[in-house]
């Protein structure tokens, strides 16, 4: 089963990515919603994010694929195999952005599935399967919350009422901005039978780049909690309000945090915690906090990790409301388990790294990505190549060019392995 | 010197508040701007705010006082003495109030004034020196910074110009919306001779309640520094990115946070420190925090102490950015020494108090008033009634009724006193 790969690499010998092609498209698609400090601006259903997706199609047309929208704008585009009828080799990512984030995020994964099916294409090169390349919607939940919204609605974790009910904060819904630029499709969104999903991706950690390995071979992905949480006491002026009399839902707020650090140092290696969005009430230079809502993000490969940190938090919450006389309200907005692909799949990867020549090294990914999902109804896996820094969601996003045409080159190769019938035995 | 109290007080025998018409007052005074919570609405130069100055204009005017507005809007309402050219006793206070406020800041001290005039003419009661009272523009700084700005402007702390260029939010300029409501007067804003100021107010502090004393003799006001702090980081995806390489803004404003409770535990026994004010960027569930922007405030009646706050938290905060690999700023955007007021005056208070027979107590202001400024042109002193659970700035501030009249009572006295030509020596 695992014997495959020489040969199709063989019979692959004329395929290669067409790298200038590769690099003018990539940057073509970047002046759309370009920043000024180098990033790109196209949030989910945005107007830049309507020009991205035309641009999309039309390459996507151009390169002779059969595109077709779904009724979450789902955008997938088919090239026939030798065996119609065979389950297709699904492959891409997303092209929305966050706000004033990079180049590289989701991008090379739609992008490169095109110079894929190019690079088949330029080299006459037919699988057995057909293959679809997929750029998912609403992928960084930014705009619309929650994320990996497309592809939870393809893959049946959220219903499509529910998405397209979603709102952003000036009350637009996912549903009618989804109709305003003209993609909501007619196509239900729903998984049809995938014979597996392959997704390549930057890493958005520092760990290829430490490491100097164009290559990630990822195994799965961290499991995560959110939280929730108010301290609600007195907003009480700032002078004439002894310490002792204080209810400061702010100082509270500040002692769960330094408790977040404590708690990701003593427990488990892979931990990770953050608080990352606060906001104050009535937030005045000379008025004590009255009410503070924040957010914890707890993420590990370990989901028994993950647990005793939000336990050791919610022990931490509640000390702190009891010093300062807070009321208090926790709530666990989303947990998700720690999700390990698929064997097969991160073999297959690999093997197509091995086969290229690039050195490569298996990981797990700290980061949700449309996957996760995909990996809930067929065989997946991913591919990271390097950030540099580990810097991602900023317009300082940066991986060099040539490990992003390693991954795609890697990528061409898993889906030539996973195209052929008989490759993996089925 | 201090003799006078008790002939002044026999010959005031048939001047008392009209407790009933001042209630009145206050009850219709409040339905300006109320909110349904119970407290009011009227920030400076408000709609809600010119519906309250017309209000006190024309109870000035039927009280036949002779009114005057300044360049800055401040209201004034002058009763003849026996000596039309001796310096006036001036008194008063504000009736701008914070978003969604409470009733009693500020307002006791102008309609409390206002009863005080009546009372004297009720009893056909002449003082020698002429009587003013005053309502300043703009004391809570909630919508024009900074606070005080009426009376600062008036005792020569700011130009004119700097008050009419400050703006709001929504770049409403100060001058342009005084004239826009009409109280953009004619006479100079600045200290013709006073002979001296009086200003009750609620304490916005625990202390009287818990003492159970109606009256606090204010003996002068804490300084304090403000401080505004900036932490800049980098904003990583809080999945992939490890802990050890982190720089997390939000993660050192915690810690700061931290040592301001401890530096107010371990620094001078009246030392208060808040933390009021925190604004983070991006601001997002699952991105490091990048930039915090937040403010610290440090109290004390002893400058020194202040002083060695504000050198110990310069130094954590250098700590804190110096463990995170942060980038900082640190301003003091404001420094007002600790300000005594007139012994004096503060004298005349608390034998007024004596006079009356209430209990009372000598006792410092945390917050800073109008009467800080007055201090600087004349002798000052202010008179505190209790705040219910040390509340204020929200709409549940609250003081029992009978307290409010209780300082209005020895506000009537203090001033009579001093109207008395002779009666303090001069």
């Amino acid at each position: 089963m695992f014997n495959s790969m020489a040969s199709i690499c063989e019979s692959m010998s004329d395929v290669s990515i067409d790298e200038s092609q590769f690099r003018k498209r990539f940057e073509a698609f970047n002046e759309i919603g370009a920043t000024d400090a180098g990033g790109v601006n196209r949030p989910s259903l945005s107007a830049e994010n309507k020009r991205a997706r035309d641009q999309l199609v039309e390459w996507f047309r151009e390169a002779g694929l059969d595109v077709r929208i779904d009724e979450m704008g789902n955008i997938f585009g088919r090239r026939e195999g030798r065996h119609p009828e065979a389950d297709p080799v699904l492959f891409g990512s997303h092209i929305d952005s966050q706000y004033n984030g990079g180049r590289y995020d989701g991008v090379i994964g739609v992008l490169g599935a095109l110079e894929v099916v190019e690079a088949f294409t330029d080299a006459e090169y037919t699988t057995d399967r057909p293959l679809e390349i997929v750029a998912w919607s609403n992928e960084e939940g930014v705009r619309f919350q929650p994320d990996m919204l497309g592809s939870g609605v393809y893959t049946g974790v959220f219903d499509l009422e529910y998405a397209y009910e979603r709102a952003d904060k000036d009350g637009n819904r996912f549903g009618e901005e989804l109709d305003r630029i003209g993609y909501r499709g007619d196509h239900p969104c729903e998984p049809d039978d995938i014979h597996c999903y392959f997704e390549l991706h930057v890493e958005q950690g520092p760990f290829l780049e430490q490491a100097e390995i164009p290559i990630g071979v990822v195994e799965g992905v961290f499991g995560f909690s959110w939280l929730n949480v108010t301290f609600e006491g007195q907003a009480n002026h700032a002078g004439p309000t002894p310490m002792n009399m204080r209810q400061d839902a702010f100082v509270a707020t500040a002692a769960v945090t330094n408790a977040v650090r404590e708690i990701t140092a003593t427990e488990g290696t892979d931990l990770v915690g953050t608080v990352g969005s606060v906001d104050v009430w009535p937030n005045a230079i000379n008025v004590i906090p009255e009410q503070v809502e924040f957010t914890l993000d707890f993420r590990s490969y370990d989901n028994a990790v993950v647990d005793a940190a939000v336990e050791r938090i919610r022990n931490e919450i509640e000390w702190a409301a009891d010093r300062e006389g807070l009321e208090y309200e926790v709530e666990e907005i989303m947990r998700v388990d720690a999700d390990p692909f698929d064997e097969t799949c991160i073999e297959t990867v690999a093997r197509a790294a091995e086969a290229a020549d690039y050195e490569y090294t298996r990981l797990v990914s700290g980061a949700g990505h449309d996957a996760n999902y995909l990996n809930t109804v067929t065989p997946t896996s991913m591919i990271f190549v390097p950030s540099v820094d580990g810097v991602s969601h900023r317009e300082s996003e940066y991986t060099e060019w040539e490990d992003v045409v390693a991954g795609t080159d890697v990528l061409c190769r898993a889906v030539a392995d996973r195209a052929t019938i008989g490759a993996d035995g089925e």
